[in-house]
């Protein structure tokens, strides 16, 4: 089908697949020969100059095709996209096809001078920027309409034709990597370096923040022991082990910033330029002129969207919070009727009732995150953000609100309606450890457990008894096109987060919980990592410089931690009894001291530098080089004159 | 003396001189020739190519020169130091000399593309960056030592042999601008465009501030008003008051940030890309090679600087902020002292003897605050800091602490130990009104009028009575060289800094300080427009994008004001009758409302962008193209191939 093989720079013996495209099933031939000949088309032709290969299955049947490049076209774009690799001279530089020669490991029968997933990432970028010329609408499928500019994967998505586009795996490279990752049990670091590599940055960035938060949940974790081992209840260590906590979580995320610094510096993303964004799939409007770009495309008012965000979904929001709270009072109530209910007539039954109400509600928060999850998507996906960062953090923010106080209401107001010490204790035991197991085994072994079965039961129809590795080529797209797709990072941040939450904002009534949250990551990354390997597809490699809005979630939630601990210490009977005749000189006392911590909090993160020293200079030198090459050229213009 | 007028690609009569250069008397003649030397070489030989013209006296001593520059030489200045001009589509632009014809106004022979202001500024940039080659030493002062690449004026400059360089000031300018911004009382705007062609775009984003904020302050004043005329003393009218106060300074600041990118973009300073800093003069250390640049300089380790800043200017610092507290409870014991003394032996003496310990703690004050001026500068310099930056905001932080401290601490101690609201309205009138009146006469007044009766000693001196518009350029030359130098704008904001905090940190207690503030500030535009014109040298121009660490500052001590007020109206006895059982339900309402309201100032601050949206579409747009000009770059490098 696809003839004009012949103007490529490369022999097919040299085709290597990197990218998997799945059209539907009987997608029009015309419409087929089109694409591809888009793909394969020059650059000058604006076509993305790709190779690609139908791949014939068992059945006959031909809708799915692999992607390829070959070196010298990869290398053009990695220019294009801004790839930032490493010099000679151990700086990092933008890498230009010109200026090749200047990188470290470059050799021009080095196909390995870019990872895999950059090569991925690479025809990704380029096939979503294969943009339609002046057709009218793809061929043969009237219905979807095209105009000057617009992206044709895009669009073919939307409509259907494109089922779904992904990276292939390297059965090879995933098992080294999966055995240096988790495949046998040692004490050390990840591999981030070979995460990176394999998966991106932003899942390499991921799995280096969990690795660092354990780390540093561990001095929490190690204070905290004592106070279960010998039953400490005595005020002043409690105010110790929490100002610690307080002035300890400052630290970390303040430390977070300048290691991530380092990370994204050495993997070449800190100085990588933002690209210009475009248009996220969902986004519609009425055909006009982008004002920025002077290009014809869909355009959406945004005193429109702001009032769609301000008198939809603020009051939605706030009427989901509400119901939240209404919810927790029912609970409440159940309790107490529980409760009494037990007094009343004392049975084996009556006792197995006081566990109904806690049950009732744990399944009930968990159906609510998740009918709010959704609701979260249509209502921001509504809101009809132009791009896809701006509708992440809308998500991202909505969900966040409804998620903490959806978890910690019911500790907050045990705490601060009830005093009930002993009771938060317990609420916030249960709760931390039930979540953590529920979320490992939902998120990383059911799914895994799920995939195995149905990859026994798809090698058992094959009748063959070959392990992974001696997969053809066709086995292997068969299993990797039916995986699950990884939907990014969003629910991993989101359990550390309230993980976090569960840690701090009650850190001085529960020590204990810094020791499950540090025993729950060190199962998480090897639970994630699996995931990851075993479970989704590849997803392609995102690159980026940091994590993003969840530094300023974390930031957030431990101000929220000084403000709860400092009450909860000025409750305790213990501080109480230190003020035996005025309660006011005490309530002083702990408000003075909260705002002295908060004041702390704020000059120690203005103090401590986002970026190590080091980094600094590597930068500062980038830009005076940058300067230094403008004024020669504007030096050297004025010679010519 | 100076002889190679030839090569210069002008003629003599077009020499227009733009900035004065004073040399110390009795400088060495190789020194001169060497210097004048190089200022006029080419840039190829590492001159400024510039021109320079002695000035003779009439007393024939010939120790100041005149520079100029030709045309085409200040716009090739123009684009070295990065100037942003509008182009004819009314987009702005870096300018460069090659696409001179696309900007607005040019014209090959329109000398006034370049405001004076400008020209003066890029003749600055390029003395300054006259570096030295491979002297050792300057020419006739072995002791003034040289490096490749070290700065000559600035060597010059801290040897002694330079006097000073200061821009000419332009009388038809002036006057011109003069009359439309002080000559005749109107009710209007500031010319700030104006003023930011004649001083440049940092003294005119401060007029900007300060009118903007006198503005800002109206609405207070207007609801302070009638709590004056009608001596309203209800409870709930101060709190709807100071509600408002805290609301309001919040956006009020948020809103700055917005007109502050409107002014500089229309200026161009938005878009200006920062220059590479050099060492600022004070700057010292072996000579080593900078890890950034490459280039040998002295170099300071930073751990040093580090340690001098947290073991030596830290602990002084406290110790004056303790100092000063002592000073303060001495001026109570006093009071006090006088009060019982009055009390005592009641005449006409001991009730005059009631002043004097107000009157000595403000001398005290203002004589403390000044020794610590000169402390903080002197151990600032010792810090030893590599940038003029890094050295103002170090400066900047030590003055702005102590000063809050000294003008606020008094006021603190009054409200919060003595609980005495009375005597804290009338102290806070008190300081307030007294300090309006000393700073107007100290910082303006008293400079005009020395300046005139020096000015019209000089006339008499040289027995002329022409106006100041019929002087010669040497007479003109010879009396601006003696006025003072303007120092920058510390001084200014410091005093708006401590006005915001007189009028919003008690502002429940004393509603008409926005009203004295108002005034102040009306009178204080007028005041510090006739110190700028007639007191002082004309400054060089600076451009600047934003007024810096001031936004902190103010931003800050909103954010105090809010806790302040919040105790404040806590402490009312009409709010106190509220809760006539618990005093504990008073304190812990007020510490609720103040984190409520402490959580909407910074939601506010997060939701409010920064750029208008217009604003941000031409940022954009500007970014959009930048990165569509290096795809075109890197296309056209690929289709090369």
């Amino acid at each position: 089908m696809v003839e004009s093989w012949s103007f490529l720079d490369t022999v097919e013996s040299n085709f290597r697949p990197l990218v998997v495209i799945e059209l539907a099933k009987g997608t029009k031939e015309e419409t087929i020969e089109w694409f591809t000949k888009r793909i394969v088309d020059k650059k000058a032709n604006g076509g993305a100059q790709l190779l690609i290969k139908p791949l014939v299955m068992e059945n006959g049947v031909e809708n799915i095709y692999l992607v390829g490049a070959s070196h010298l076209r990869l290398l053009l774009g990695a220019e294009t996209v801004g790839l930032v690799k490493e010099c000679n001279d151990n700086s990092m530089r933008t890498f230009t096809y010109s200026s090749r020669k200047t990188f470290k490991h470059f050799a021009d029968d080095n196909h390995n001078f870019l990872t895999m997933a950059e090569c991925q990432y690479i025809i990704k970028h380029e096939l979503e920027n294969l943009r339609a010329k002046n057709e009218k609408m793809i061929p043969g499928y009237p219905q979807a309409k095209l105009y000057p500019g617009k992206s044709i994967v895009r669009r073919l998505l939307t409509s259907g034709i494109l089922v779904q586009i992904f990276p292939l795996h390297d059965r090879e490279e995933l098992k080294k990597l999966s055995h240096s990752w988790y495949g046998r049990v040692k004490v050390g670091y990840q591999p981030l370096d070979d995460i990176r590599c394999y998966f991106g940055e932003t899942i390499a960035l991921y799995f280096g923040f969990l690795e660092y938060f354990t780390f540093a949940l561990i001095p929490m974790a190690v204070i905290g022991i004592p106070y279960y081992v010998f039953a400490w209840e005595d005020y002043d260590k409690y105010v110790m082990f929490a100002t610690f906590n307080l002035l300890w979580s400052t630290v970390i995320l303040e430390v977070w910033k300048r290691l991530c610094a380092i990370l994204t510096y050495r993997w070449g993303t800190l100085l990588m330029k933002r690209q210009f964004e475009e248009p996220r799939p969902g986004f519609h409007g009425a055909l006009g002129v982008n004002p920025v770009t002077g290009r014809e495309e869909p355009v959406y008012s945004s005193i429109k969207r702001q009032l769609r965000i301000y008198l939809v979904s603020l009051p939605f929001v706030c009427l989901c919070l509400y119901f939240s709270l209404y919810v927790m009072m029912i609970y409440f109530d159940l309790e107490q009727w529980a409760l009494d209910y037990h007094k009343e007539n004392e049975s084996n039954f009556s006792s197995l009732m006081l566990y109904v109400p806690s049950i009732i509600y744990a399944v009930v928060i968990e159906i609510m995150n998740r009918i709010y999850r959704y609701a979260a998507e249509f209502l921001t996906s509504w809101e009809n953000h132009r791009l896809e960062s701006s509708y992440q953090n809308h998500l991202i923010l909505k969900v966040l609100v409804f998620n903490f106080l959806n978890c910690f209401a019911s500790l907050f107001y045990i705490a601060f309606v009830l005093f009930d010490m002993k009771l938060l204790r317990q609420s916030l035991a249960t709760l931390l450890i039930t979540s953590q197991i529920l979320n490992q085994f939902a998120e990383s072994l059911l799914p895994y457990w799920l995939q195995k079965r149905y990859n026994r039961r798809m090698r058992k129809r094959t009748c063959s008894k070959k392990t992974d590795m001696d997969l053809s080529l066709a086995e292997q797209v068969n299993m990797e096109k039916e995986m699950g797709t990884y939907l990014g990072t969003f629910d991993d941040y989101l359990e550390l987060f309230l993980q976090f939450g569960y840690v701090s904002l009650f850190s001085c009534v529960y020590p204990l919980a810094a020791v499950f949250a540090v025993l729950n990551n060190i199962t998480e990354i090897y639970s994630d990592a699996l995931k990851m390997c075993r479970v989704y597809k590849r997803p392609f490699a995102e690159p980026t410089a940091n994590i993003g809005v969840w530094q300023l979630a974390f930031e957030t939630m431990s101000v929220i931690s000084v403000v709860t601990n400092c009450i909860l210490i000025g409750m305790s009977p213990e501080v109480d009894a230190l003020f035996p005749d005025s309660k006011m000189d005490l309530v002083l006392t702990v408000a003075l001291v909260e705002h002295l911590l908060l004041a702390i909090k704020f000059i120690m993160a203005f103090v401590i530098p986002d970026k190590p020293r080091d980094i600094q200079i590597k930068l500062a030198k980038l830009e005076f080089e940058s300067l230094e090459a403008l004024k020669q050229q504007v030096r050297a213009s004025q010679m010519q004159l």
